[in-house]
């Protein structure tokens, strides 16, 4: 029996190779390299249980003809599908982002495991799906759903194109909504944003916005431990969790200090107008994680702490 | 000013040529023929402020022509987006079915409306999207919404693409949520089914499931008058509302003795097990019309008025 990631070399997918192979499980990964990056997996690269392809999932014929071979010699129990896009602004521009590197990864994805009867899929989703519900408390069954970013959107579509497949061939399907993850390897994100302005001009940091913006941040570390826990415990044809810090989350200002302090103590911060980054970002919500704690799984850091955790790694990173 | 419909010579949008005329609009209207037919646009055919083309919404480069053309002689207003596959078991067999004729056909009309700035949209969306949840009442902003069937899961997923446009380009939108609409023109569905079946062997009526199965049915006057209203007076960005008959709903047993009673009075009626047509179908639902009570509109007809007159018409219809 053998695990198949998508999105191998990505931020997420990475660490949960790293996971995986510690299990002694054993691994097939794929990736376009389009946001992932190979040296993410030099550890992995002498482990007989990894078998990785650079391959991108729209080219339906290659995905086929991986899965059927790798089929062949140990049979696929479940994917673990992360391919995606994780540039929002990007998708703003072009809505066709979203659609091929989002949705259609996942309508792919759900093809070829009918094909090839795959019974489980365990899909990365995020708290975009909520779009701007105001100050209403963000709990998994909440609606209406109106995502306000094609990002949310496609996460969306490929939630319910799973709901459908659950009802037709899938045996289950894990649906996580992620917060904002954090931790290195980083690809993108406010962090390692900031530490780059840094690193560019030490004087002065240049905030997008009035710095109000406040979300809530999970350390990667947590997120996988949470993901594992979930998918150990919950038997639910359709396990449908928020994944998320359990609190007030952390301010653009907090971070942008945090990082000022670490990387260039003496620089000015300037703030802009606003707390609303871009078209599609929400400005501020609450995320529920009640049902994950009622499950038995609560984050061992705060938000602060996280970003906190973060910051040190990205740099340390940043500066090898 | 105009309108363009697209799906305009299938059931829903032939009608609401028909209405548009009426009112003196420029129409224009698309349609591939795989499920409308052009015979249901006869009307119109002499009508000079009615414009027609055979169009595939796939064919991005053609869709865009024709829009491009159109705008010159009159600047589209708005666009009633009706086109997409109508036959549920179909996109269970094949989900590019749905895929393809129901979200990637909302897909590029987003695109175009951004392209060419037509700021509002009217979209067909369907009681489907609320899956199977049981003894819930399905009201507007019911969750979680898990689709059992790609074509509930599409029309999902074009709901939610058209809410992140209305974020970044749209200027409002309308969505509806259809229930078992019926009438004529008819194209396919439980009654033509049954007329069907008792023309070609006029002794007995062979039912799929036990015949328990309930579902509300809205004859298609009522819908179009119930669109027309919520257009009129929803003034929300993004109106999203159930329209539906205000009752139990018809039982397939109800229907099978209303259309042997019109069709072959002496014949008999047979039945098989479960109360389940097929996968994707959901068994028994309540669906909830309060908010467009509300907002002022309730329908005339009950499901079995709605039945009966439906069946007296397509059966008329069929003899011609």
């Amino acid at each position: 029996m053998s695990i198949l990631i998508t999105g191998a070399a990505g931020f997420i997918g990475s660490n949960l190779v790293k996971v995986f192979l510690e299990q002694k499980k054993i691994v097939f990964g794929i990736d376009n390299l389009s946001r992932g990056d190979l040296s993410n997996l030099d550890f992995a690269k002498d482990n007989n249980n990894f078998h990785f392809k650079v391959l991108n999932i729209l080219d339906f014929q290659e995905f086929n003809n991986f899965i059927k071979e790798k089929h062949l010699i140990s049979p696929i129990q479940e994917v673990w599908h992360l391919a995606a896009n994780s540039d929002i602004p990007a998708g703003i521009i072009n809505a066709e982002v979203d659609l091929n590197d989002t949705f259609m990864t996942t309508f792919n994805t759900l093809q070829l495991m009918k094909e090839f009867n795959i019974p489980i899929i365990v899909f990365a989703s995020s708290s975009a799906i909520y779009g701007n519900l105001g100050e209403k408390k963000l709990v998994e069954d909440i609606g209406p759903l109106f995502p306000i970013s094609n990002y949310g959107a496609m996460k969306l579509a490929s939630e319910v194109a799973i709901s459908a497949s659950v009802e037709s061939h899938l045996k289950q399907a894990f649906i996580f909504r992620f917060p904002n993850v954090i931790g290195i390897p980083a690809t993108h994100g406010v962090i390692i944003d900031f530490i780059n302005k840094l690193i560019e001009t030490p004087n002065n940091l240049n905030v997008l916005g009035d710095g109000t913006q406040q979300k809530t941040y999970l350390h990667i570390e947590e997120l996988i431990d949470a993901m594992l826990f979930i998918r150990k415990y919950s038997a639910e044809k359709i396990s449908f969790f928020n994944i998320g810090a359990d609190d007030e989350g952390a301010s653009v200002k907090f971070i942008a200090e945090e990082v000022r302090n670490v990387v260039s103590p003496s620089a000015s911060i300037t703030y802009g107008d606003g707390n609303k980054g871009w078209v599609g970002d929400v400005p501020k919500f609450t995320y529920s994680i009640d049902k994950l704690r009622s499950l038995g799984w609560s984050p061992k850091l705060s938000s602060l702490e996280s970003v906190r955790k973060a910051i040190n790694q990205i740099y340390k990173d940043r500066l090898k």
